[in-house]
């Protein structure tokens, strides 16, 4: 049976420290509680704290690239383990949402946004780590049922299990 | 050389009537202003009667499918032209960003949400029309520069032509 | 109702004299016949040639591009009408086969073997045009209801349309 | 660093018994010399055989499945580890191949076919197993030095082993 997947989207390049400091944290207690850390997989923002937060943890790390092999500009984050070369762009959003069982939404940007809403459309549970006020506002309105607010990264693991416990 | 597309997004089955009038009166405007028309091609909500409004006012219409050829639940749009069939779901949704010079959003959902991010990630303006505040200012917050929000049908194509000169 | 899509596919920079000149032959009867024709847009090989002969023409064109807008190496054939940014590189060539009602493999190589390959994967009838023996037997095997051999543009045509009368 | 990834491709519900037996064992050598083993992550055929036999000697398995999650018709493979939806059906093999060190091709058919195919095109090696003479023709056609042919499951891991060590 395949295992679970935590998927963790948001900013590249655009990341806030905050944003950072928060996916490094929530990639090691995903990491600790067992599950597969899934993110962008590049070598920049939210995907590579996060991925090497999973790391430091002893976790399983997936990285859906936007890029051919060998054509990524930032390159490939050296703590993914498994990289899955999809050269589509910005339509490998979707393959990441679908591909998680929970999606935790770090930070925000137009990149992250388009994940939030195609996890909503998929009929996906969103967590907002890091968001604004606007954002947690607009993806309620989308979805109320499945858009999870977390105060913290310990809270956001909080939702998680129990969203797993029930889906 | 190529020629102008202006793409129109928006809910499907879940389109309001205000939705559906404001896209059948704007594509209709598309095809008088000698613009083709790109939608999502499905026989529902804005993505139809856009197209319906386009064939009214003799225009050439391109549905990018989500679906494979014979497949599609609500099947095709009697009103497209070009039937492109990508066979990828929601992913799909970043070809429509893509291959518009100008996209406008009317109405808004989960998918809807997800176009009008990805047009944005990849540098596309989005003229919104038919969306409520809290949609306004989610994406005017993400892009200032490229979101645009227009009163009625009539705002939205002038807001296009200005859009257009300045590409 | 969606118009008859006839979708030309083969080699791009590789491409052969006598590949070009059948492409430019058959896009020429292609619009002739009032078919749309489907290439993959660039401004190279067997897509140029076969657009190029289409709008000698008066015909409609479709380029299903593998380049995000404004970043195709060797640019947009300047004789597609109308052009689809997939921004998904080879994977693009799937939407070409769905697409397209008959595809024409004129010419072999990699990228157009996948596409002979996928079109039939996807129960699409093929006509081979300017292929070797070697490629005519690795297809018949694969499909012998869907492959179909052709001596010359004329043949080819005569093909397609004893193709579309019978789906 | 990201793990040695080897990607074994072949037909699905028309897969032999020699395809699926040299599938299984050839799963079961992958994971045995420590690399990740990559299917299509279905539960039949030649990607079923190839996952049970890398599990059966502990290996970690990745499928990339064709389907949205829960829409599979076969299903995934309970063998699978990893399991990565796409939604985008065939358009999914481009990415196999390209999130593959080295492609083994065991059995033949037209999805298979493009797999191959879109291999060379993106300059990966692949190793035939189990496939005809008109096969090996073909696709020695279309690159002389990256295709290799394998006679049986021990010579197709002494080729990959001379791949890895020369890319």
């Amino acid at each position: 049976m395949s295992r679970i997947v935590i998927g963790v989207m948001g900013p590249g390049a655009t990341a806030t420290v905050a944003d950072c400091d928060a996916a490094r944290n929530l990639g090691y207690r995903i990491a600790q509680a067992g599950w597969v850390l899934l993110t962008g997989g590049r070598a920049e923002g939210v995907m590579h704290a996060a991925s090497q937060g999973a790391k430091a943890a002893g976790g399983l790390t997936i990285g859906i690239l936007p890029d051919a092999p060998g054509a990524g500009k930032q390159g490939i984050s050296e703590a993914i383990d498994i990289a899955i070369f999809t050269d589509m762009g910005s339509a490998r959003n979707n393959i990441n949402v679908l591909s998680s069982d929970v999606v935790v939404v770090c930070g925000m940007g137009a990149g992250t946004a388009s994940e939030a809403a195609l996890a909503l459309k998929a009929g996906k549970p969103i967590v907002l780590l890091n968001t604004d006020i606007n954002s947690q506002k607009f993806f309620t309105h989308l979805s109320q049922e499945r858009t999870f607010i977390a105060e913290d990264v310990a809270g956001a693991i909080a939702l998680i299990q129990i969203i797993l416990r029930t889906v």
